[in-house]
């Protein structure tokens, strides 16, 4: 479609943190829709995202902050959808298209598409981009600049939703691909749930060692441990929720990993140097992929750390 | 001690990947040593090297490159040793001082120690520093700013053959600190080599699943996965080398991960929230000390990738 400016007139973000606040931030900047309001969980949170300039009016619950909006972006863990879908049901204008940046897309769309009311347009969405830090100070506007918006809508929603959404994607730099929440929820079950799992693991496990030798753990990390230390660090909460919710295709991406590690496991154990190396010469092609399609190198966050290992 | 400089005449670098050629690089733009010769595998690494000014003079034999030096720095893959000790102990120069920067201690100076000649020191070594890259192209003067080295001497060894090599270390930016070899392999096994492992499992995992699903991966790669293609992409046969000579370290911590993975598969398939966000809340401190003691935030290599997810 022609990019129309503004897209929306007003844009209820529901969640102000890392992902609210950037996109938040991104749709003034480039002056997607005319208005942005928006709730939080807390008034400390809506009272920091007011003094950035991330919205320009906090409501105290999310059935006000939709009354007068023509989009509505839930940016809460998705394990809060099916409440807030009860609690804003009620105030949703007629015609407006509700959104979401939720990380599980097929378990998500059913709550919220059992609970939308008639005329009102769901499109899912899962914005894949963030950084480990949490918060409406945390966002920034150009998060989502070279990165991929994933939109999973229903083969039956309105067509003109979801170009414009898609539209709001893209005017914030991201590039939008569609797909079905199933593919979309495996997809990211090994790209990024899988990781995320690993990455507990790994820390729970250095948490687990003695006292002497976890002392050494944090000076001595730069050896590969610092990568996983910080996919550690995100949000426990919205975490939960993902596992909680792409619980089928996590668990097969699992048992698919278990049987790997246990495989080189056996090649340790039995000093298996020629078995060791095939796999490490495998793994290499897939980075080239990484490398090749450019993903390897978006835009960095404000400030971060860029070291390897 | 003083740091006197040049700290050595001749230092003979064998091995010119990423760690020996950055060290070269380093020891000659801060004068730690008075000249640097080098021998490697290959003719052309030899000429790269060269060209690059990585070195003065190139050996087509290791034998031949100590023969004149004071300082020997073994920069190959720690599988590599055995042999290398056998060609270069009959032409080491009475008290020189033979160095590594292996990834395995225990191992490694087991075999050397039972060869090297009278009246050389073995000093042992290991800067925790390097990125994904290889090749003495990869090589630069600041790789080890601000890094650590280990280092982990025989309590017999000479102390001011321990000081010199410290004292270059701490020439080229690094910390360094001492402990036993036993400390220095259990360490790295649960910081870098098991995350090593960890990565190639799940890159192993991901090239196994079906052809379409890999097609999306590279392009979907940011939700936590590139960063273990990151570090699934270093050197296959360094890594082939350090998980044989770590065997018995690997395993313990392997078979703890192994644990802790099987309880947050059970977390996972029970549906258990709580479990789920006590392990990753936990998580979280542990990277905060990982940035309270600054290694998180080391210098950059020359071009790279500082994204997070």
């Amino acid at each position: 479609m022609s990019a129309v400016r503004p897209l929306f007139e007003c844009m209820a973000v529901i969640g102000l943190g890392l992902i609210g606040s950037s996109l938040a931030l991104a749709a003034r900047r480039y002056g997607l829709v005319s208005r942005v309001v928006g709730s939080a969980r807390t008034q400390a949170t809506g009272q920091v995202a007011l003094q950035l300039g991330v919205i320009e009016r906090f409501y105290d619950s999310a059935a006000e902050a939709v009354a007068e909006a023509d989009l509505v972006m839930l940016c809460v863990p998705v394990g809060a959808f099916a409440n807030l879908a009860e609690q804003i049901n009620p105030y949703l204008q007629p015609g407006c298209v509700v959104s979401d940046v939720g990380s599980v897309k097929a378990a998500v769309a059913r709550e919220l598409l059992l609970r939308i009311p008639t005329g009102v347009h769901l499109v899912p969405g899962h914005p894949v981009a963030g950084t480990e830090h949490s918060g409406p100070e945390s966002g920034f506007a150009n998060l989502f600049e070279g990165r991929w918006c994933i939109l999973t809508p229903h083969p039956e929603c309105d067509e003109a939703a979801v170009e414009r959404v898609s539209a709001l994607w893209q005017g914030c730099g991201a590039m939008v691909e569609r797909m079905s929440a199933h593919s979309h929820d495996r997809l990211m079950a090994m790209t990024s749930h899988l990781p995320h799992l690993v990455a507990y693991a790994l820390v729970g496990t250095a948490l687990d060692l003695g006292d002497d030798l976890r002392a050494d753990l944090a000076r001595f990390s730069a050896g590969g441990f610092r990568d996983f230390t910080r996919i550690a660090a995100s949000d426990p909460v919205m975490w939960r929720d993902i596992f909680l919710h792409n619980r089928e295709s996590v668990l097969e991406m699992l048992e698919r990993l278990s049987a790997e590690l246990a495989r080189l496991h056996q090649a340790v154990l039995h000093s298996e140097g020629e078995k060791l190396h095939g796999a490490f010469a495998r793994a290499r092609e897939l980075r080239q992929g990484v490398i090749q399609t450019g993903q390897a190198f978006g835009p960095h966050p404000p400030s971060h750390d860029g070291r390897s290992r």
